[in-house]
């Protein structure tokens, strides 16, 4: 098999990463990174002999500071964030059915908002990488950072739901130790979206009440910044 | 992508069936078929432009009747089983380590024996088709057809959990909507093996006091005649 897949974890946020790679050219990329993490990562790249070529992100998340910052300034990577999240510092603002191509592997933008206005999801061979709009047998909040539920059961249901039922599914978290789901399973035994009309959801939505997370006021800032090392000092630092 | 994968799921058994083809040769393999959904697989294969080239099981089923019998009448189908199963009738007869080929894709078989002693798994690419030796969160029963919880634990954790996290798990049933799972999932969540010890594991599994599956007496022997249809008619008849 010519390409290489690795799921990673961060256990401190429970944030799964992704690494990518078509292994003839060893060009790779890395799908929601975390700054602690990031030694982890070169250490693969170095072992696997890749060469990271973009550094994606499905939003600006709210619970951990994206390692981008500081695998851009040892790869040479670039950053590509949906359009909509406010990270202007992103080398590539990506738009609904924009591709990004490594080595000979081909990956979709589908614009997946909703948790924040900037989601996106993207999907790869048979696999579709979700961030928070969809989660194992859940969805991301939408009580801050511009979520809207409404946008977030769109999303789900006119764009992830209609892909094949194999699709597999692997979103940016999961708490309870699930690495994977497909469609088909999601379309089955999701808590929150099937057999659930967009209004019930959104009612449903409004009244989740969850506590704000830890570290959104330190993470989103510093990942509008594209997790610029400096920022994330100064932030600390403040 | 140069390959074709369908999980199709027949409702009464619960069974998980999977076909798997090479777009390019066009030949395909059916896992784990079902005798009631001949039909559909003999439309998909027509739809698809497939050929089939193996009927694979991964034991004689307790709880329906295979589907090769009725493929084998339709199809240039080869049907193969673990040579431990009892199925002399099989044209394969399968042992550890062996390859399958079908097109340019290989499968290597894995003996996981302990649900039954003919149980194997099928490692294709980054998947494994594990039958009822380890399903999602759980495994099969150990209580019938010659199981031994001992062999299964060490099946599981010596065959299977040995694998990359990253490999998906495809068992043989699912009764909660599931659909897909990892070796990682699997070591994280599984209910009955991991933190358990193989004394534990065989005091659990010999104390689940389950009713006998409602198909067994019609099944395992039609299975073990390769779900040769005169054999089911008689079983039907009597």
């Amino acid at each position: 098999m010519s390409i290489v897949f690795r799921q990673l974890f961060d256990e401190h946020s429970s944030t799964l990463t992704y690494l990518l790679a078509d292994a003839l050219s060893g060009d790779a990329v890395l799908i929601d990174s975390v700054a602690e993490q990031a030694a982890l990562y070169l250490g693969l790249l170095q072992e696997l002999k890749l060469n990271l070529v973009y550094l994606l992100e499905t939003h600006a998340h709210a619970d951990h500071v994206t390692g981008a910052g500081l695998m851009k300034e040892r790869t040479d990577a670039l950053t590509a964030t949906g359009r909509h999240t406010g990270t202007t510092c992103a080398d590539v603002q990506l738009a609904d059915g924009d591709t990004l191509v490594f080595g000979d592997e081909l990956i979709r933008v589908i614009a997946t908002p909703g948790h924040t206005p900037g989601c996106v999801s993207y999907r790869w061979r048979h696999c579709v990488f979700t961030g928070d709009a969809l989660l194992i047998g859940g969805c991301g909040r939408t009580d801050f950072q511009g979520g809207d539920a409404g946008r977030l059961y769109d999303s789900i249901t006119q764009r992830l739901f209609v892909l094949p039922n194999e699709t597999l599914v692997y979103p940016a978290h999961d708490y309870k130790g699930r690495r994977v789901s497909s469609i088909g399973q999601e379309k089955l035994t999701n808590e929150r979206v099937p057999g659930r009309s967009k209004q019930a959801f959104i009612e449903l939505m409004d009244n989740l009440k969850l506590p704000p997370p830890r570290m959104i006021d330190e993470a989103v800032p510093a990942n509008q910044r594209c997790g610029d090392q400096y920022a994330i000092i100064d932030i600390h630092a403040s």
